[in-house]
């Protein structure tokens, strides 16, 4: 058992935060002010400054870094993982290392199961960050969480599929350049429970398929990264060869994609509490009420000193899950994929809403990055289902391994 | 001891039910639409509809019920309380019987506080529900729930005042019709702490008075309520008859308007919660996963009966402190209107998560109430001093109460 | 709505309070020295300064005060309520003034339903104080809180019902002066759910009724109030006569006693956490660490005003609840009932847990009341089923509610 | 970074968990029996069983596992940790492997700072199992927590010590087998703040030294570890030469103790977290209430999820401590040292917490072992100072690294 990073780890570790330090955190508010001045506020992804940071990025060798193999930077798991804490620093961070959802996932996806023209013609550009895409899953009419409730429809017909449903929430879809979206439905209702559903390619202009609107967060439409958007399939017709891997494969790519996501996501988190940890320490020592500084108060060190204590915690667990699948892959790491999904939402959203605390009114407001982080991570205690569908399976397979225990 | 309402009190809770169920509610959308449609978005009071509503609960009797003695309804705190947790079902509510803050403090200040001038000029029209007004205090360089702190200059100047400084979180104050501001700040910052402030009526049209910008609250700029502007006074100069009962005063006027306005927030937010759990009993019916409704689910159970506990005891102290103010007055009531400031943001605000967790994506959406519900309930959280300064008050004087009992 | 209580009550609060202080308070020590020089040190009630001070209770006309009507005090539940609340105070004092668990309940189930020949032998002696009783339900292999699981078996044979089974924690029953139990098992297995129950009474000496051992809770025996015995049944025969109320109601009769016993408990909790709020106070202002007393520390003041908080919501709901029983009684008062039950306990828990963080190890120790009287709170998280049943209830009726008011 | 505990490790667990379940557990009631049948209740440690129990363990080379170099077992913190969480599981354990607090820390502090007649005379026969002592800190009449408040004073006189003062809960005291006392006193009161300080050796027979009596953890006197006695100093004399290290040290060394004991401390406290949760487990698989076993009721399953995803959190964190012990010393250790100190004991008591609840009135019952170790763990939450006092520490060092980080 050792705590310390490898020699490579460390080494992109220091380069990453650098770069972010150097080229990204100066480069959030000309990226806002250029959003904002453009002719379309959900074409974030064809901003000047996004465009230049990506390529420096490409330059340092910054690139990819989440995808493991060949086609990507080649890390393991445990060696993302600090670099995704990083990145999770500032909002622009993943996205200008090619590194931000949900391109990632679908880049796995396409990677480890798309076929050759499939990759060749989506992998390639979403490789080289010149095209963005989405990942059609949650519906608006049914507990998602059970992927045995999805219901949009994906119907052979000839050499096509025919795709019928609403989805919602598809985030970086109302960004045109979401060029390619991947699509979950049902080909065989009647089939096995976890049979019945597959994974397509539905082109953005597909006839048939329409961008409806924009979903809300709390108050923010989160244009500046492709936002959320309510689809609706009418009829949309691709060809046969769309089809990712196989029909009745979906739900196993889906659980396959989930692993790495989840440790990105919970990463990024962890950068997101540590960020609000350094605003929490520096508005403490700045702020003086009732003759003292806040950074002298009982209360403000207590709640300063859980968070340390809670953080540290949870990021071992998001390391230890991290090394778990790259050494007894994700099955293996099955409960801990869960827990770290239970443990960071909530751990994070109580780091921020004690900042925000600390920060009284502006904390809520346009002038820190504090509630739009709390929104942003308050969305996770249900992305991927809700943390009582996670409790309430990880709390099953305890009590098999404990019956089995006891023999 | 008794917990019936008296007859006055139903007969109009009976009355505000029936209107807001039969006009309110079903022209919450209209007022939306009304209002996307209008010239300037922060116009909110002028909206069509909401004059017609005005109109209505005016002939209806159900007008200036927060207001006792002679000028409003005459109602007793205790008996306006639950008619306020009725206003807090529909954001439009408030206004509709001209009860919204800060007109309703403001309204109450120069009730008591004003010349026969100033009530003359500015509480007549307020009163007749025509105008709008905002309460400037917070300041955005000093922790501002220490009103020592305040930094806002007024200066004499032969027959004038002249103010200098700047506030922010001015709620009401981007809507044109805020035709009045009441201003703190301070007149002589040599005096006796609690003796250095006072409070003066500022026209908005008064030259030197800069509205620079809507504040945001989680995404919310809250233009349906005139928002929360960034205010700048630079050499704002009004007559010394603007001055609200004399130098000194200030802080004096902001405690005795603390009282009242604490309940109608608390029983307000209870309004909400009650909203809030009928939404959850509700979607909790109509949703299924892993083959039952989620209201058969034990975890949601537990959510809805833990919401039943918490906010009965929270309702019981609310109405006991509004007692407490009609019996033995503000300063009698002094514990419980911490209490109660300490209670109800935290204890609203968990059902508020909890039912946007059952709601999922949806409950942070603009589909659904809940999550704008939530910006605005985490703003009472450190409105009118954080929570922590009310604890540690309300701590110290148990601490002194406790130290004379014992000798 | 009048939160004041009557002239009765605050008679009675100040005569109470005042024999408390001055005779029950100081008695406590000579009564654990006696007890523990005496030969049986279960023989509790026996204690002679206990004697005399049920003498001088009696004489002072503070006796039986929680019976309704003609045999007792004549209070109402509301009336009664704060006087538990005092007497929570002292473990002596419920004793002291014949108002202590499980005779309390015992007494109000005879007078409601015992024949005259039952209350003749055995009501009588219980209110002059006499005798001790016990209530024989909870079983050791079964969930008790559900009823249906209770597998004693009483069966007629004869003019006599034959009693087997096994029950445990049996409140007062290794005290050798309780002389009746009332037990409560199934004559009917094979009726309705709620009807295959009956209660019966069963002298202590009847041959076949075992007293096993004594319950420990933490490591206390609860020596003092006659511990909590295991009992076994082996063919206890009793004659008919002494079934109480019929076959059949002894679900029925154990709901009867269960709203009064409720209030009583959370009363009495209640004064448990007004007890514990003083000693925290008497500590903060007598200990220093660090340079300064623990009373001018953010986070113990945090402590003291979050106790104050929660104490003051919870006693208004507890005493709407015994407001409830009075004028639309225990049926209409369900919801209430498993509300303070719920909150009750964990509240006054939360509030001793500080107080003894406080007390440092001394808290914990028998230096202070404050462990043991956790040990006694925590049972109630569970006694009379687990706070899980009657949250999953409450959520029921909720839901039932809320679907009705949908229509 | 690698979370695979090494070859050696998982060594010494299969042969320490084997040697538990095969020898120790078994044994655990013949222990009791034993002891209650011995003459004196507090002289567990020559109960028969034990004794054969240590002459097994130290056959089968599992003996002091605890101390590093040539004196002991020779093993890192982190490998020793993952032993000390199997001994958590049985309260005989620790004792059997001469692996038990406070013998533990007296034997690193002889074994560092000890003279060589120090270590022959009592570090000796402690690595031999064949006496118990005892470690003097803590005063009944300051907060403890800050070393400067400790009064009991060590004077020089001619070649003696004289030492006068009061301590109290000094864990294993009561044993008469505890031979050996090191008291932390004041030789020099006006030298600087953690100079004052001294460690000294004070044999149990020493004339003077009176052992009061035992103090009781809830209602448990711990006599089957020795207890915590009370103890009295009047003018003890022993010779200058029962000075540990030198005068002024006293601070130092008991900040040298303490890290290791931390480790110790909350791995065993992981040990009962882990049987908790298979208690749970079990019960949850065995009862059933309204028709479903328990471990099929969502709130159930809630409990257990949560304790397995809080424990997995804390464990990886107190391995990382132990680790960072090993490879850059206390100091560089500190932090966690302390977070491991604050998070371990809330998060055990909030497991044992549920699985009580889940046992219902047995789990609070001698009849398991779960109320036994909440008593246990809850003194932690204020052993070598309450955590409240770690957690301003640690806030303090969080501050200051943070404004040094902002330069």
């Amino acid at each position: 058992m050792d705590f310390e990073f490898d020699a490579t780890t460390e080494d992109l570790r220091a380069r990453v935060r650098d770069f972010l330090d150097s080229e990204i955190t100066p480069a959030e508010q000309v990226f806002e002010e250029q959003l904002a001045g453009s002719d379309d506020p959900w074409a974030w992804s064809s901003v000047p400054v996004l465009r230049e940071l990506k390529d420096k990025a490409k330059t340092a060798g910054l690139w990819n870094l989440f995808l493991p193999g060949a086609n990507g930077a080649g890390l393991t798991n445990l060696q993302y993982a600090p670099l995704a804490e990083i990145t999770g620093r500032s909002f622009l961070a993943p996205a200008v290392f090619n590194c931000s959802a949900p391109d990632t996932g679908n880049m796995e996806v396409l990677n480890e199961f798309g076929s050759p023209e499939q990759q060749e013609q989506w992998l390639k550009p979403l490789l080289r960050g010149e095209i963005r895409s989405s990942f059609a899953m949650t519906e608006p009419d049914v507990a998602s969480s059970d992927a045995t409730n999805i219901s949009t429809r994906i119907e052979r017909d000839g050499d096509d599929y025919v795709i019928n449903g609403r989805k919602w929430w598809i985030t970086g879809a109302m960004n045109p350049e979401a060029k390619i979206f991947i699509v979950m439905g049902k080909t065989d209702p009647s089939a096995e429970r976890h049979r019945q559903q597959s994974q397509i390619l539905v082109p953005r202009d597909t006839p048939g398929l329409e961008i409806k609107r924009g979903m809300e967060v709390f108050g923010y439409d989160d244009h500046d990264h492709g936002g959320h958007a309510e689809l609706a399939f009418h009829d949309v017709r691709v060809p046969a060869s769309n089809l990712i891997a196989g029909e009745g494969l979906g739900f196993a790519i889906a659980q396959a994609r989930l692993g790495p996501g989840r440790i990105h996501h919970c990463m990024r988190s962890i950068g997101v509490a540590e960020k609000a940890i350094e605003l929490m320490c520096a508005r403490a020592d700045a702020r003086t009420a009732f003759g003292k500084p806040l950074s002298e108060q009982g209360v403000i060190r207590d709640w300063i000193a859980e968070a340390r204590v809670r953080v540290e915690q949870l990021r071992l667990l998001v390391l230890k899950t991290a090394w778990l699948m790259d050494t007894v892959g994700n099955k293996g790491a099955h409960t801990e994929i869960q827990a770290i999904k239970i443990a960071t939402p909530r751990t994070v959203q109580w780091i921020l809403d004690h900042a925000i605390q600390l920060y009284g009114a502006g904390g809520l407001s346009q002038d820190f990055s504090l509630a739009k982080a709390y929104a942003g991570i308050r969305t996770l205690r249900f992305a991927d289902g809700p943390d009582e569908v996670h409790k309430a399976s990880l709390a099953r397979r305890e009590l098999r391994r404990q019956a089995e225990a006891r023999g």
